[in-house]
């Protein structure tokens, strides 16, 4: 763990509402950090409907086996997770792992584990004891409390330098319903999943199968939409759970995605989660720049958006941003590389609202001086147009710096 | 351009004997460095036959299309290579730069400007100015010499730390066939097309749709086999000319590919383009190791080459071998996030011959000693076999340092 923090460190922290039949609870388990939380229960009051999304690995985590065989059944009552270990590659000795921490999780909550969701993070390849943490359960259900997000936010921590946390409160119906989210990114965080480790809770009343179409729509604006250095987790996981709690409160319950009440919860979802994403980038390994890249004018947007990831996972890009250097040149390659319909002649690029190309070559009112001193900038953003259609997609990333290649030399050892 | 040279540079060079039929000079054009050479002029007898690849990206530079516009005739008699800008970007500007260099170019060696060809490497989106260098030709031509090849290797430099230089003697029937080689690297080095600039010569009397077969054939296993940086370059050029000169010395004119007598010109090719990949790799920015990435056991070739790449191009996984660390669990990570068909439990990873990983999880005889002795060495191997089939490929790179950070955070300004 980094005991510098990222320079694009929230200035502040909301300050995050309770959410009715949420309670939360962390401890010291010494898997392998010292002096500092490494474990999380969340627990859910009965009738919690749960929905999640997973990465997309092909050597994905046992915790992610043991969520997707829970997932179909809808119902959660209870959220245990580890950092420091990921119980990642581990074979059978890993399912042995899941298996007694959902057990023992079932009798802490007092449910059945096919109620209970695993997540872990950290190096990949040690086994993972449960004998270090499953005994320290039934102790955290019965001390859970529930104005505790930030706290859970830094016990799920690896090389994160900030704990990341986001709420909003939205009208359901005529009732305020809350979500609230917690996540942790830093390294090995790439699109086409939900990165890393992110939980959201709500106590609107909405059923598991609308969770599940809500958040699989949303991820592709948010987490899908982030890359820190294109490396995909086998542990990404990103799970909401609804408490229904706000149903006594007045709050509609909800059985189809097609509701129209649920503009409002959908527009909330969609927040929570971009902020999410984007903390992640912001803190991301060695990071001290945020990048948007926007593409514009794309065949479609498809087509967009694997440009945009081809110049947000572009090392030498992001070596530029890093240098404070305006190379659009690196832009145009990273364009050319994607392999996607595009004509050189046609192409303009910005940096921020600098024109620095235009139709295939240096703008001629290009200025170097005011391009220079928006690089200086912490938050930057690249726009492409590629002038060949109207498919557009923006990304987010961060710069590559000699701290990304310092952490990564030395984590494990 | 860095002062200090690769700890990978070779120990020695080889002896680089002429090539009947091939003269080179060099100049010092002051086109962005100084004190140093950035142009070359290769001059080629009459009769000499041409075949070439090129980037497959979407925005290639304007001397590649000037080259693709020229290949079809099969005939070459000057090739003019500038180092410090790329002429890549540049629009109209750039295709009357190379028009006007093709046809200074012409007149210093009597031929047609579709006998010339051209190449330049340096920043992406300036104008270059022919002014500068075209005048030069014709005193390059009259004065080339044939024994110039370091010379050549080195005026086509850019942030390479050496130049790159390769040589082979092969029987083409009863009579020896020299085949030379050149190429620059660094960095913006990635698979699917011919890295950067290398350049090809040989006495050998061989059509040019036979040479052709040949290097399209040839560069599957030596330069599209490397990366440095998954960035690819908009100006990727790789020609090889064949002077015909041997054959008065009794080698047999080769008019079709399947010409059994091409046997060992085939391997000898093979080697020269090898062993200038590999060079490029071990040049590649900031590199302090080669590392050599085999699948097997994959569904097939063509799913083990793009694990290996997966592996080769992670982040996470090059700057772990900067870091001597044997983190066999960011292989795991990259093979899972290749998107090919895989089994994490049938899986097995080595680090040269030491096994780390063994179907699925950590492997119960694992060393860390041995594997951290191993770690410490120049020349690294990693072996995946993915255990579902016989596909095999195998790739090289290099590790990701904190100086490819420095050289790229501030290469343009």
């Amino acid at each position: 763990m980094s005991t510098t923090v990222s320079p694009l460190a929230p200035k502040k922290y909301p300050k995050m509402p309770a959410i009715p039949g949420v309670r939360m609870a962390t401890a010291e388990a010494g898997i392998k950090y010292r002096n500092r939380t490494d474990l999380l229960a969340m627990v859910f009051d009965e009738g919690t409907e749960v929905a999640g999304v997973f990465t997309r690995s092909k050597c994905p985590s046992a915790p992610v086996d043991f969520c997707r065989a829970n997932l179909p059944g809808g119902r959660a009552r209870l959220l245990v997770v580890n950092s420091g270990n990921a119980n990642a590659f581990t074979g059978k000795k890993g399912r042995e792992t899941t298996a007694i921490t959902g057990k023992a999780g079932a009798a802490a909550a007092g449910c059945q584990p096919g109620e209970v969701f695993l997540a872990s993070t950290g190096v990949i390849g040690e086994p993972l004891d449960a004998g270090r943490f499953a005994h320290l359960l039934a102790g955290m259900v019965k001390d859970a409390t529930a104005d505790f997000w930030r706290e859970a936010a830094s016990a799920i921590m690896t090389t994160d330098t900030y704990p990341k946390v986001a709420t909003v409160t939205v009208k359901l119906g005529d009732a305020d319903v809350t979500i609230n989210g917690i996540a942790k990114g830093a390294g090995m965080i790439a699109p086409e999943m939900a990165t890393m480790l992110s939980f959201v809770a709500t106590d609107a009343p909405i059923a598991a199968r609308v969770l599940q179409a809500l958040l699989s729509g949303a991820v592709g604006k948010t987490f899908n939409a982030i890359t820190v250095d294109s490396d995909t987790s086998t542990s990404d996981t990103l799970l909401i759970f609804a408490t229904g709690a706000a149903e006594k409160r007045g709050a509609p319950r909800i059985e189809t995605r097609k509701d129209p009440r649920l503009a409002a919860f959908k527009r909330g979802l969609g927040k929570v989660l971009k902020s999410l994403a984007l903390q992640v980038v912001r803190d991301g390994e060695g990071a001290r720049k945020q990048v948007e890249v926007a593409v514009t004018g794309a065949k479609s947007a498809r087509s967009a958006r694997r440009i945009a990831m081809s110049i947000a996972n572009s090392p030498l890009v992001k070596t530029a941003v890093a240098g404070e250097d305006a190379n659009w040149g690196r832009v145009v390659m990273a364009v050319g590389k994607s392999g996607e319909p595009a004509d050189r002649d046609r192409l303009s690029i910005w940096f921020g609202d600098n024109r620095l190309a235009f139709e295939g070559e240096r703008d001629p009112g290009y200025s170097e001086e005011a391009t220079s001193a928006y690089m200086r900038r912490q938050d930057i953003r690249i726009r492409a147009d590629i002038g060949i259609g109207r498919g557009k997609a923006t990304v987010w990333t961060c710069d590559l710096t000699k701290e990304y290649v310092a952490i990564n030399g030395d984590y494990r050892s």
